[in-house]
């Protein structure tokens, strides 16, 4: 029998974000690997196995997991969100290129689900309702000096930018120089937002201006929107306000 | 009773993708707004009405909607994929600003979904594994110029390309230019991918080079990933390729 591997997103943590060809594939799967906290997302069935790892061992679960498809089992990994974005899928896919060549013949199947930039903006308004883009703040795997390149050239050229992995312990300085940076490239009055746990009991959404905005405002659960020059904040009483990008821009603004 | 008006995202096509969350709200609704074949989606529900109205028509379908809101109705505006993304929830916005005080009282909920650039990844492997950007290809909504400088700064500065509206009929000859200006930044070799209507009973993806993207290879239903140096493609016997783009990049390439 040919091993089976899916990929699966999870969403950004209410079962009611998980699709239902997510929740089919889970529960098809011999075995599922993940991070602990997304694991326990996953109700529970007879029979089939978990197998927890911390965060940081993207690659040996990955391993881990192949190896274990390759036996002929069904095998899942779980991402948060989706898999394709800072996510297993990437590590699943390296992991094939160094590893034996029969983890070539595998049945891989990544199932795609609604990332954090998606659900954060959703909460907000449209702040991703025009040209976007999206970086890992971390430089455990790129070199600082790059991050803060595609920092500038975005915000430079009018992209709203979606900050992944802005803060960790390890990594306590790199948000503040990030917003250090971006404050040279865009206007004080620029909207930032923070969506911590989105679709989860703690969830907590603000926003401020690029002027305010500062590490304390970030934690690992939160995913960061910088608004572009074209980005505005519709003010409402009595409710949040609205945070958008226009779908138009008449000139060239930069 | 206050209105209220929900922009839900269906996903990429097929009802495996449409997240229990919006699966609710399209049920909770008393009227449905958006473009046909979105609408045509939607199972029908007795009682609840429907509006179609041609593609192009966003904002004067967001002004129909929240009005039909303002009266105390419950309203759901449709979007394929995810309605935060060149769709409906910035054209809500944007009718918002610009209308009367009392549509800032509407209760506004934006509903997620999976987003085209999502789907497609998931179906080749994980080529949006590391920095990517989303670009509109329309130059309806903002100069060319400003499409052409993105498309450039982006691929430069490492980022992975998912390109929106890449062709329509009014707009032939974009892509093409687009293609010609990222030979210029980008090796012959860097995997393109093109997705049409993923998660339909059309789908088609198919994985070729920078060198050998062609116009021919797009229409309104394909979304475009162009992929960065970095990007890799995994050779399978008897499967398709796998493409993806490694977590790390050692050194700064560009």
């Amino acid at each position: 029998m040919t091993g089976q591997i899916s990929v699966i997103g999870l969403g950004p943590g209410d079962p009611r974000y998980l699709t239902p060809e997510a929740k089919m594939a889970l529960e098809a799967a011999d075995a599922i690997y993940g991070y602990g906290p997304y694991l326990d997302r996953v109700p529970a069935r007879p029979g089939q196995r978990r197998h927890a790892s911390d965060n940081r061992e993207e690659r040996a679960r990955a391993d881990m997991a192949l190896q274990h498809a390759a036996s002929g089992a069904r095998v899942a990994v779980v991402s948060g969100g989706d898999p394709g974005v800072f996510a297993m899928a990437a590590a699943v896919c390296e992991a094939i290129e160094a590893g034996p060549e029969s983890w070539r013949s595998l049945d891989v199947t990544i199932i795609p689900g609604v990332t954090a930039m998606l659900a954060v903006a959703a909460r907000i308004g449209a702040p991703l309702g025009h040209d976007f883009c999206a970086i890992s703040l971390s430089d455990n795997l790129k070199p600082w000096d790059l991050v803060v390149r595609r920092l500038n050239v975005a915000a430079e050229a009018g992209f709203v930018i979606a900050l992944y992995n802005a803060v960790s312990k390890a990594r306590p300085w790199q948000f503040g120089q990030a917003i250090e940076n971006l404050r040279r490239a865009l206007p004080p009055s620029t909207p930032v937002i923070f969506g911590h746990a989105v679709g989860r009991a703690d969830e907590r959404v603000t926003v401020t201006t690029l002027d305010d905005a500062g590490s304390q405002q970030a934690d690992m659960a939160t995913l960061v929107i910088i608004g572009s020059r074209e980005t505005r904040v519709i003010a409402r009483p009595g409710r949040s306000p609205l945070v958008y990008t226009p779908r138009a821009v008449a000139e060239v603004s930069a």
